[in-house]
């Protein structure tokens, strides 16, 4: 599929890549952002690449106009990654490449790196559409840039396309390609009760627990069947089609097996909906966080819990913050204040039809590189907000085509990336990208 | 009520007292503690007193037989304190005694080194009734050595009832005896759910959260009405008699003046009591600790919960321990795993008859020293291990003499003891001693 000169050059390429820090939420590392982002400038010289200073970490920009007037894809993927977190719980340095098994170890290596190398590598080879880049510093910290300056550089990113090398594929063995991702609410429960932490010998059973308030509303954000028990939580909520679930329930899953993987005794969810309808179609709501008090004799000041909802198209944020808040209004006990607070970065679910003839270009892509695997249209439980953003900045859809694998420890200790997925990744890209110019 | 004289050298003893950071919880602080406990034995000079070893910080004893097979008291009271806790919220820093509107600032201060200054120096004016003391430095950590230091000791701790300088009196206007401390069982409980902390976008709907199941196991513990909902749990729990009840009643309490002081909406508590008797005399169930997760995108693998009950008389602790563990297991999701866990040191309630001689004498001494004021019969909604303890292994009742008050900080910032109580104490301690005598 690639010489051995090309495979070894874009490995040599990723582990350089990944061995730079660029830990977009640490102040500490800002040089490192640097390096990255001169480093992916550096690979973009085919296309003029440069660093654009935006309101917070410096964007690459980059294009190769191959047929002026014809179809132009914008490539999107990210060059920062997310802290290492415990560095005692990673087999070799997180900022050390290392090669095991077929497989490169390192932060970053699948988010978004690897991922990144080979747009960056098919992106040279193109001689069929005309590209541009936007390789951005943000992902990880919610892209809080990214509305402002796609506004501002817009002329710089006219395109008919988005193509996104972020966002991975489900399984390692399928490939497949992701219509749908979630979108995401966050909120932050307060239960204040006594004016300081009071000693619960002394008041208790006579003074209000926050901790006995946060968990009755808590216990009555879902029913017993598992739904969300907030009024009109689903109300904007499109049932899934026939054709839909009947399309979902061809896609073999193993949900016993999932229950293995997540060493849970017993899958959960809302009753009537398969396991992979929960996590692809339906919105949630999940408690990240409780918190109040502490392992001594106290009636805590305050009690508070962090939720995220993950959202379905036609759902708002806001709407949907305001049910909570009402619903938690409603329930919570007379004796404490009780405030429910919107965090900032809520983002709508996005989604890409699968009749969209990029869709349609990304499916034969991909099977024209696995030709002994049909390609699936899968959907995505997390959340893509620059898909979002593009969509709402500058009117254009997103292809979501990383090769990135679900599995491959995303934001967790001992990340890795397949390293058959550089030459598998490139001639994929190279197929969509001629289709795309076609 | 005391010369100048000996109201300095009360307060000055106290000041040296207090500056020795005796904190029984910190290893560091070994050497204060053995300071302390010489500080105390040099007082104790009168009686003898002496250092010595036991399974932890030692324990400082003394006799002093004036009438030899006359009545005997022994006198409790502890040298250890708690950890100064967060020292930016000290007005002065905790060890450095500090003397400010009549009161001595510092942490130990009332609690309960005030008291004990009394209590010594009462005994070394004492000529009319035979005294034994034991003042150990484990109080603040449950008093783990005790049992077994009583057991070891018994012939040297020979009397016919203990008087303790700990526990406090319920407020600083109204002399008070205690005749009633609850009884305390901790216990934890652990929900466990998926094998490691999971993506909440990518598991959220189908994996059970332990957030969610740990709230509902919370929830299901009051009623709507305030009282504990676990079933047994009311079981062995004496209703009070009309008596007892309209002797409440006489006590003046202001619940909305409690309300204010505490900063909350409203009181809370099981309909068809007063607050009094919430607080004195109704078993409690408060959840102390919520904990699980973090303010991220998260389906924890964990959610623990820390519980303390405080018991009426009649309750045994285990029994109401098994009762809570059977209910837990019986509301519990059944997706995940949970245990409730005991923890060590339960202690049964202790009570003291109001018509016991000791309470007796304890009234009539509070009269003679607070003449416009009629002593009250209070109850305490705190724990008393040792009192518990000395009926267990002496077989001897304890009278609570302290004239520490509840609202001076204990186990807080700023904690204080009012230093007029130190002529009033020794001079109520004189009294007492001499009645108990006979």
């Amino acid at each position: 599929m690639a010489d051995t000169r090309s495979s070894e050059r874009r490995r040599d390429a990723l582990a350089e890549f990944v061995a730079i820090p660029s830990i977009s939420s640490d102040p500490a590392r800002a040089d490192a952002m640097r390096e990255a982002a001169a480093w992916v400038a550096a690979q973009l010289a085919f296309a003029n690449g440069r660093v654009v200073e935006s309101a917070g970490h410096p964007v690459v920009l980059g294009e190769r106009i191959v047929l002026p007037g014809g179809p132009t894809v914008l490539i999107y993927g990210h060059y920062d990654v997310q802290p290492a977190g415990d560095e005692r719980a990673w087999e070799t340095p997180p900022f050390e490449p290392s090669i095991r098994d077929g497989r490169l170890y390192g932060r970053g290596a699948t988010d978004d790196k690897g991922p990144v190398v080979v747009a960056l590598e098919a992106g040279r080879a193109n001689e069929t559409v005309n590209l541009r880049f936007l390789v951005e510093g943000e992902e990880e910290v919610g892209s809080p840039s990214l509305p402002s300056f796609l506004g501002e550089h817009r002329h710089e990113l006219a395109a008919d396309l988005v193509v996104s090398a972020d966002g991975a594929m489900w399984r390692a063995g399928e490939p497949s390609v992701a219509i749908a991702a979630k979108g995401l609410l966050g909120l932050d429960l307060v239960v204040d009760g006594p004016a300081s932490d009071l000693h619960s010998g002394r008041h208790g059973g006579a003074v209000p627990n926050p901790n006995h308030s946060l968990a009755a509303i808590v216990a009555s954000l879902h029913d017993a069947d598992g739904r969300v028990a907030v009024p009109g939580f689903y109300d904007d909520v499109t049932e899934l089609s026939t054709h839909d679930r009947d399309a979902l329930a061809r896609i073999s899953f193993d949900a016993d097996a999932y229950r293995r993987e997540t060493g849970v005794l017993a899958l959960d969810g809302e009753a009537g909906y398969s396991t992979l309808e929960h996590l692809w179609t339906r919105p949630t709501l999940e408690v990240n966080e409780l918190r109040g008090g502490g392992p001594f004799t106290v009636i805590p000041s305050r009690a508070t819990a962090h939720i995220t909802c993950r959202l379905v198209p036609e759902q708002d944020p806001q709407r949907v913050f305001a049910c909570i808040a009402t619903h938690v209004e409603a329930v919570a006990h007379a004796a404490v204040r009780v405030s429910a607070e919107q965090q900032p970065g809520a983002v709508p679910a996005y989604a890409i039809p699968s009749d969209h003839p990029a869709v349609q270009a990304a499916l034969s892509a991909l099977h024209t590189v696995y030709a002994d695997r049909e390609p699936l249209l899968v959907r995505i439980g997390g959340t893509l907000p620059a898909a979002v953003l593009f969509e709402r900045h500058l009117g254009l859809k997103t292809l979501l085509f990383s090769f990135s694998t679900a599995d491959e420890n995303l934001h967790a200790p001992n990340e890795f990336f397949r390293l058959e997925r550089l030459d598998e990744g490139v001639a994929a890209w190279g197929e969509l990208l001629r289709l795309l110019g076609g």
